[in-house]
């Protein structure tokens, strides 16, 4: 009990921002921790999860039922290379590039991914709402902002 | 002059809420009104906007470049035709089907995106800060939140 309200508040002063939050929910992913991974997100039945080209899952049930299949051989080697934030004090839009280390039968393979995470403040601390993923490229990591700047 | 203010007074009226954002968004893409489109988001230099199967492009003027090329041969008849939503009194999580109806050579054809909307309440009223879109599926209308109940 004494262990669980421990745990309990470590996991309240981890996500103190949304940061915090990120930083739990890829370490989460990598462990291949289902539990951890969706205690970060709200409580709201409206979050909502696309991973790259499946569908939308709306609610808790379906996005723990993904990432149980996603998990279900281990973990994932997926880690947040670069980030972009809009933020505020009670929400948090993070943009993301994943880079993806699989091993495929032809070899090791790397992949990108283009995420869009949301946060929002509630009490017990900053928690994901939507986690929107696509499929992505090396060279996303030169961006569009630049190129723009081209064009005009 | 008065003509401008006016103007300026209604549109801050219209984006009085998310909704009415997001049907002013979809009005001016269906209009195919690059100026009307670019207004509706935040002045914030991270605004960002994936395209189905494109890269993040990130600040105004590459989203600008991008639906001025979208939007180069006139209109596009894109429908929101289910929206979920997650709010707060600043902020709003908007996950939207999309119904695109286009003439290809082969006849009229008809597709659907998955959009997350972010939108931040602003001194002017609601404006958007993140479109991410996904290819997605007709059956996507029956989405993926019956099917957890089965799994589960």
């Amino acid at each position: 009990m004494g262990d669980f309200r421990s745990r309990k508040v470590a996991q309240a002063a981890l996500m103190a921002s949304a940061d915090d939050t990120e930083a739990a929910f890829y370490d989460a992913f990598q462990a291949g921790d289902v539990d951890r991974l969706m205690s970060l997100w709200s409580d709201d039945d409206e979050i909502a999860c696309i991973h790259p080209g499946g569908p939308r899952l709306v609610g808790p049930a379906a996005i723990r039922a993904s990432f149980e299949a996603v998990l279900a051989n281990g973990s994932v080697r997926v880690v947040p290379v670069q980030v972009r934030r809009i933020e505020s004090a009670s929400f948090a839009v993070h943009h993301v590039l994943e880079k993806v280390d699989a091993d495929m039968p032809e070899g090791p393979r790397t992949a990108y991914v283009l995420a869009s995470n949301v946060y929002v403040r509630a009490a017990q601390g900053w928690r994901m709402v939507l986690h929107h993923a696509t499929p992505g490229q090396a060279d996303e990591l030169q961006e569009m902002v630049e190129a723009a700047s081209v064009l005009h």
